[in-house]
């Protein structure tokens, strides 16, 4: 891919003019390009506008009916996406969960019926952080991803993501449980590419490099063992049938989407001023310990992407790839 | 290893009068006995009565003061175990987290100085599945496993445990976040054997099978890599930060444990009969799907050790060591 530098406003600028252009209003636009941007900002670009390209793209996703508050109680909700985009009803969803745990400590909100995958878990586990509070977020997708000495696929690529209020910013970690992305396959098969070894299986249960062969078998968890299967299974459990989404189930690539938002007051427990220190403390242990032989350096989660995110912030220039922005048509 | 089958009822009176013998109450003996029972009945053995042997036996643990309760709300508590046995403390703490999720739909516990580990996460999760509760439960322990290209042991072996209320038997699943338990250590060390390849470093951050280097270097994240590194950080910020008990810190081997118990209502989200009627339709199609060659049985999480109790149940015999038997002084 070639990158090339632009401004991040006047991309903002772009995307927010297509979005409102295929009917969102300013608003929702406005939520779906705060997460893109989040996304490119911090040098996840698989992740980010690269969405709004491929045989689906962001921008062109029709909902069928308004999101709707299927369950509300003091702790929590269930809300329906009604096949909005992903980023879109997640942010609502993590901003009920903040507003929710600010009040009675714990908030909790599933979130099913969406379109496409909310991207990176760390984007609404961070926000929640920022509040002071405790973030735990994850995701169910269609079946791509084996375990348990099955050659079928079972779970999601089903991501998982944390975040803590520290002294400093917060701590944000998030993983897929499978070994790669879906989006992976998509990208090497577009690319007339190979994947790694050890990354999935074809439909038989045989060992493939090829993108294709793994979109029809499955992606192999990110341990290639039982802990990872396990994970993966918990997310699943999680993300579906306590959302009432949809599990095991690769026929709804288009809806059924499935995630899951908690946010815990640390004052629940602890004083959260002592908490922030506490976590701190832990960190800066992390960091001064003895790195190996060849390792740059202690290399935290999420630390890159702030990194990446406060240059941007810095600069007011985003890195973006040349073919996404020419095939949104946008000129710099 | 020696395995003898002896009565479960048998075993019972024998540990109950062992740990009265050396001070506890009846009802304390019971909740100790009652884990460890549990595990020996499960077939993890090493979570088992293996825990009165070796140089800190649990009988011989002298608590320094009563369990305090330091915080109390709606949701939560926070307890100072007074460096009592673990699963004691634990045990208490998961009733706490049921009685309060039943009441308000959620429940979070904190424990902190408690004496060695609660043993398998799986017991307290389980507990929680069965009063038809999401149980999510994990522990730190003092630094022994290593992660983010670091030669230093960083965090505990820190396991996590999740329960699932089903149709059926709950969905348990549990895992340390290291390559293997520190225990395992412990066991090659006094059998005078090497532990297997890609577990462990030495002090210097070069690979060991050597136990007791091992023991002063570190183990490994359970994928070898990042995201295992990453979960157990996880791990280490919920039970030790936010319990306010100890981190990254191998100096408290006899006490500041910590462990986090959390107990979620699914009618939060959606009805508990829903929730469970989905849960077993996402297990039974996990349990339908092709199996790989070679493989016997799509094997679930906790699967082995539900059966192995029935049968202890069915038969009212439990398997067990017979070199720890001996060193115990029972005779069957």
């Amino acid at each position: 891919m070639a990158y090339m530098k632009v401004k991040v406003e006047d991309l903002r600028t772009k995307l927010l003019a297509t979005f409102q252009d295929k009917g969102f209003s300013f608003e929702d636009a406005k939520s779906v390009v705060d997460y893109l941007l989040w996304a490119d900002m911090s040098g996840i670009n698989t992740q980010g506008i690269i969405k709004m390209t491929g045989t689906e793209p962001l921008q062109d996703i029709k909902p069928k009916h308004e999101i709707k508050v299927e369950r509300d109680t003091k702790l929590s909700q269930l809300v329906n996406g009604g096949a909005n985009p992903a980023p879109l009803v997640s942010q609502r969803a993590t901003g009920v969960v903040i507003e929710k745990a600010k009040e009675h400590g714990f908030g909790i909100v599933g979130v099913r019926n969406t379109f496409s995958s909310n991207g990176a878990q760390g984007f609404y586990a961070e926000k929640i952080a920022k509040n002071d509070l405790i973030g735990i977020v994850c995701s169910r997708s269609p079946a791509s991803t084996t375990g348990f000495d099955s050659v079928d696929p079972l779970f999601g690529t089903n991501p998982i993501g944390f975040g803590f209020p520290t002294e400093d910013e917060p701590l944000v970690f998030d993983m897929a449980t499978s070994a790669m992305t879906f989006y992976g396959l998509v990208l090497a098969k577009a690319r007339g590419e190979k994947i790694p070894a050890d990354m999935a299986i074809d439909k038989d249960g045989n060992p493939t490099t090829d993108p294709e062969e793994a979109m029809s078998g499955a992606i192999l968890p990110f341990d290639r063992g039982y802990k990872g299967a396990g994970l993966g299974m918990m997310v699943e459990m999680l993300a579906g049938p306590l959302t009432n989404s949809a599990w095991v189930d690769n026929k709804t690539f288009k809806e059924e989407w499935g995630s899951l938002f908690m946010a815990i007051d640390p004052n629940l427990l602890i004083d959260t001023v002592t908490f922030k220190k506490n976590a701190s403390d832990l960190i800066s242990k992390v960091r001064r310990s003895r790195k190996k032989d060849g390792a740059e350096e202690i290399r935290l989660p999420g630390e890159r992407a702030q990194l990446s995110r406060k240059e941007a912030e810095r600069s007011g220039l985003v890195e973006v790839d040349a073919v996404i922005v020419k095939e949104l048509g946008y000129q710099f």
